[in-house]
Formats: C-alpha cells, structure tokens, sequence
C-alpha cells in the first residue's frame, strides 16, 4: 500500500491548506468527492444571503443597486476571478451561464476572425460546449462550421479555414489537461484564435491566461469556485480583443449608457458589453464568498496538493481496488492532470450509489465511469486514503450488487 | 381632491387582497411605490433561501439535484406561472435573464417564420428588447431587419415582410397597455408572428396568453412576480410551436438527454429545449416564493384593483400638485394601463430623491419622469393617498431644491 491511514493523517497535519477546511459546512460522516460538480458550502455563506436578502433587498430595496453597490457586482467579482486565472483588471466579468457566455465569445471570435469560419474542437470535449458551437453553426445558415477531430490530430488541423480552437482545459472525465499555452500559441501562429473552457480547472489547478495569451475564455461559478448551485459564471476577454466585437446579445445592461433608454444598442467600451439582462445579484453575491476564500488560498499550493490528492488516489485504487475490474485513467504526467480522477468499472452507476449510501459522495458519468473530485482547499489525505478503503470495502463485499443500487439512473 | 385620507383607509379595509400586505417584509416608514422595478421580499423567502442554502446546498449537496428536485425546478416554477398568464403546463420555462429568453424567442420566430426577415416594433419600446433585436440583425449579417414604427403606424405596418411582431404588454413608461388579443390576431392574419414581453403586466394585470393565442412570451422575475434583485426569467413558447424552431443557445440542459453526454445535439422535445446552462436554483427558489404568493390570489381582484389605485394616484396627483408642474401621463382608458403611474415634472430626478429621503419609494426615468410602481398584491390606498400628500409637501416646500437631491443620477 502507498501508504497507511497513519501516513494521512500525518500529511494532512503537514498541509498548510488543511485549515481551510473549517471554512466549509461540510455534512458529518461524508466525505465528499464532488466539488467538481457542486463545489462545497462555505460557512460564509448562509449569513451572506441572509445579508442580501434581508437587509440588501428587504429593507433597503431598490436602493441596494447604488447603495450596496449591486451594479458592479459583475466587474467586481469578475476582477477577484481574474486573479484566480491571470487575468487582468477588466478583463473578466461575471454574468449568465457558462453555456450562455461561450456562446457570446465563440461569436465574438468569429466576428473578430470575420475571414474564417471554422470553430475546432475535439470530440468528447464536454458536450455543451459542442452543442453550443452547433447552435451557432445552425444559426449561422452554415457559414460557420464545427469541425471535431481528434485530439492527436488538433495541432495539425489547424488550418487557414479555422478561425478559433474551442477547447476545454481539464477534460470533464478523464481528468487530462491540454498544454493551454503551446495550444493556444500554434493557434496564433497559424491565425487562429483560442477559447478555453476552464469549468474544471479554475480554483484547482494552475490557470494564467495572460502569459498564454489567451483571447477568450468562460468558466464555471459551482465547481471549485463553490458558488452554488447553478452559480452565475463568468468570461474573459483578453484587453486587446474588448473593442474589436460584441456580444451577440446585446442586453441593456451591456450597453455604454443604459440608463438613458436610448433606441440604439451602443455596447459598453469595456468587459461590460459583454452583460446582458439584470445582473442575478443572490447568486453573484453567494459566489463572490466562494471567489474570496480561494483567494486566501496561495494558488501553487491549490495545484501542488490537487497533484499529490490525485496521485495518491490512483495509486491507493489501483493497489486496493484493482482486483475487482477497477481501472483508473490518469494521464500519465501529473503536471498534465486537473483535479479529479476516473476510475472505470462496467457497473459503476451501481457503486457509486454503494458508496454514495456508506458517505463517500462522487458522481457517475455514462457509460462506466467512477469520477472523484479532490478539491485541494477542502479535501485531505486522509479523506482519499478512507474513501478508497470504503470504495474497496463495497467492491470486495459486492454490496453494490444489492438491488437498491441497481436502479437506472437519472442525474448523477 | 377625490378622495380623503379616511376614506382611503375604509377602502383597505374593504379589500380582500389588503392581508396580503402581511405576506411582505415591507421596511417600517416606507411607502414602497417600486415594486415594477424590483418586486418586495415575501416574509417566507429568507426561511426557503436559508433552507436551500444549509440543508439542501450544505448538507444534501449534489445529491440534491434528485432529493429535492433541483433537476425539474425550471419548469415546475415555469408551470406556476403559466397560471399567472393563461398558459398551459409545459408551456412556460424559468431561465436565464429576459434579455437572454428573447434572444431564444425572436430566434425561433424568425426560424419558423423563414421566409421573412423583418422584427417590426415601435419606438420607445423596452429599449432592451429593441437592443436584442439590433443584436439579432448584427449576428444575421444583414438577414434579419429590425424595423421601427410608430404605435399608430404598427397595424398597418404589418406586411409580407414582418416576420415577427414583438412588442411590450405594458409600456415600462406611460403604462399603455397594448391590445393584445387584437394585435395578435392582426399578425396572424398577416402571416406574423407575435412576441410578446409581459415584464410590465404578468403578476399585476390581466395576461391571457391562450386566449390571445399569442406565439412566444417572455418576462421577469424580478418586478411584479417578488423574485428578487436579478431574479430569472421565464420564457413561453406555444405547443403548436414547440417541435418547429429551436433555441440559438443550444446548451446541454436543452438536450433530449442531458447526462448521456452525446456529442451531437438533439434538442428536448418540449419547452425544456429552451435550457442552456446548469439551472440557477438560488433564483429559482426565491421566485418561486413570490410565484406561490401571487397564485393565492384571485387575478381579477389584481386587476381591478390595480386600475383603481392607479386611478386614485393620478387623480390625486392632477388634483394636488397640479400647480407645481406636474403632469400625470395616463393612458384615458383604465382597460388600457398597466400598473404603474407615471408623472412628468421637469426636475423629476431631484424630486424624486428628494421623495425617497421622505421615505417614499418610486423610480426615475430620464429625462423627466416619476414613476410610481402600484403592486396590487401589497399597495393599499391609504398608500397611495400618503404618497401623494408627501408629494404635495415636496413640491409645495421646495424641498427638492436641496444640494443633497441635486446630484446627477446613476441608477434610479
């Protein structure tokens, strides 16, 4: 074995992020290996909304946009998010969905690449971000098109009809991670431009789209930005590009003056364009509680312990568990992986819900996939080390073969 | 004047909706005249927000997406507000912002309606709809026209190019109130479509969507309906419409199966296709806190009572401050306003400041309007009756005239 439950607790003794955990309200006896797909309660935050419900909205109403300062809730956050992804002052900004605001740079890339018409990416890049290039490409009438080519074959597709490579930086369930500057620099050097998408990556593992060069990017608020369910996102568009195209949805709030309700559209000259409609201030304002605990956070420490979680996670699985049809998939070099590990097994919808019913919480993503997410500021070895004993436990006693976990899933 | 103080006070007393007020968490000393701008907080939201947050966010986490529901929350709060606006189940979806949903509507109408390119509305319209529209026509490269017309002009505007009517139920200024049985009916013998946009109407006056066999709808969350600063929206699309177009923003919780992760996209065979992102469950519940307040009263006794209060304000508005250069804009017939008053004066901005320091709530809208938000649900006539004596008091005193209502406005 790696190492003993000893070892853990000694590690977790050693780890100057373990204190974080006291931030978070996590449930007892459940450890929980899910923050990639809902990222973990701060303890900050249920006085928080209490705060902008009661006071904020309640008693001061209409009053809060100026005197709790609700319209810059969207710069304001955005530009504490864009320290967590070497962004700069103005460049990021929060608003709608992650799926709404891939729309408005996949359109913005394309207005700017006005001369190209093809968005590339990779299949089982996760599917959203297809589904969003397709609807573009509907759209459009075909003049856009999505071309999907493997990801071996990325670099070499690159060519003069390719006006933006759309790709997301930490596969949803492998966990592999692209070489986001070199990617994004044989983009430019062949004149395209670069989307990433950073949902599974940001507040985990090391981000700095400035020294990459990066033009555009979207991310996710509820991951391991632990904005909450269904969280407000967000999207950066590098300086250089902010005056050069606009949202394709041009909502008022996105407009230069929009509280003179003139006729004409006249985008904002900054990140501001890039708003749309009323600004959701409840789920903002639970997001920025998230965005400021990580900043406490040193973020080479986030990406060296995420590392290290996930290396001891595959190794404890694959030692313990892989008698019983377990296979992890890890990408080989750690410094090429995000922050969670897939474990494959031909029943695993059937033992995660085993695990889910002993306290180990993960997800299932189809067709066969066990994923468990380490987020480094509220996961600790010793979390990793009884998760895979318990995980083992299920596979050597086949309690997932009870008939209660038997049942088809629906969401996971 | 028309009425007096006392008798204003008898009238609360005999409407049946007065104990509705209770069901709000109204500030002591404020006479909140706003609530078409950001709705009042129910009493019962901070207890559901506290119950989301801790228990079904802290404690249940994903899990919660199936234990409480969170999968089906848009169109389970969608199918409530049907209700408000005479739709039927499965027709009405909570997402995204009004600007977004319009976006997706004006898109599938143009799509069903190919063979025509124009969005045709009026001048003055929501300037956020005309902004969507404008947008719409940028990304179309030129397909796509918005043209404007005068009110006046509308009917007879409607030719073989009109792809698509849209228009605002109520004007977020004057409160006229559109015809929307009769211009609904004229676009569809015209071969157009209609969009309608109820941010101004649904919740606080008559909408009947069926029965007006109106097209595509859209509207807020955040005024009449009590959801709160930023609040989702919602988004009607006809059933005979629902298989013949798709949303623009193709996004993963539109699919037909979500968590199969395909790469192609196959749109969700009802109001669901119109999904993009993860569902935003903070706002969602706290609007279904205000939806479930409005669905306990009786929406003819709404109405009605809306045009009586609007009636009495600016009855004794003229009758008051007439000699202080104030002049009511009132739509001449009370079938044809919506639920709001507003007043012309030529320093509207520092005498509405200055109402607000007084403790009356209403907005501003530039250049030189009052405006006074009449929420049946929670306004009583002794309100309004205050309302107006402080008013009078403002503008007889000259109290507006001070240094501190002078400044230049930001957001009213």
């Amino acid at each position: 074995m790696p190492i003993s439950a000893t070892d853990a607790d000694a590690l977790d003794r050693a780890d100057s992020l373990h204190p974080f955990r006291d931030d978070f309200d996590l449930p007892e006896g459940v450890i929980y290996l899910d923050g990639n797909s809902l990222g973990a309660l701060p303890r900050a935050t249920p006085g928080r909304m209490q705060t902008i419900v009661a006071r904020e909205w309640g008693h001061d109403l209409i009053r809060s946009w100026n005197a709790h300062n609700w319209i810059d809730a969207p710069t304001r956050v955005g530009d504490k998010i864009a320290q967590l992804i070497g962004a700069g002052p103005g460049e990021v900004v929060v608003a709608d969905s992650t799926s709404v605001n891939l729309f408005k740079v996949l359109s913005a890339a394309l207005q700017i690449n006005r001369g190209r018409s093809v968005i590339l990416s990779e299949p089982g890049n996760f599917p959203n971000d297809l589904y969003i290039a397709q609807g573009l490409q509907a759209l459009s009438g075909g003049r856009v098109e999505l071309r999907i080519v493997e990801r071996e074959r990325l670099a070499e597709s690159i060519d003069e009809n390719v006006a933006v490579l759309m790709l997301t930086h930490v596969h949803y369930k492998t966990a592999a991670m692209h070489d986001m500057p070199a990617l994004t620099a044989l983009a430019h050097s062949r004149g395209a431009l670069a989307v990433w998408d950073l949902s599974h990556s940001a507040g985990a593992v090391h981000v700095d789209l400035e020294a990459a060069q990066v033009d555009f990017a979207v991310g996710c608020g509820y991951k391991y930005l632990n904005g909450g369910p269904g969280s407000p996102a967000y999207l950066y568009v590098a300086r250089r590009h902010q005056a050069s195209a606009v949202s394709p949805i041009a909502g008022w709030l996105g407009h230069k003056r929009a509280f003179e309700f003139v006729d004409e559209y006249q985008p904002a000259p900054g990140i501001e364009r890039y708003l749309a409609g009323a600004h959701p201030i409840l789920g903002i304002c639970a997001l920025e509680v998230g965005v400021d605990l990580l900043l406490r956070a040193e973020p080479a420490l986030l990406h060296g312990k995420s590392q290290r979680l996930c290396t001891l996670f595959a190794e404890l699985a694959q030692e313990r568990c892989g008698l019983y049809d377990i296979e992890p998939i890890l990408p080989p070099d750690p410094a090429s992986r995000g922050s969670h590990v897939s474990l494959r097994h031909p029943h695993a919808y059937s033992v995660m819900q085993a695990l889910i019913g002993r306290g180990v919480i993960g997800d299932f993503r189809a067709p066969d996939i066990l994923r468990f997410g380490l987020t480094p500021l509220y996961v600790g070895y010793r979390d990793v080390w009884d998760a895979v004993d318990i995980l083992t436990d299920v596979l050597r006693s086949n309690t997932w073969q009870l008939p209660e976990y038997q049942l088809r899933h629906r969401v996971t």
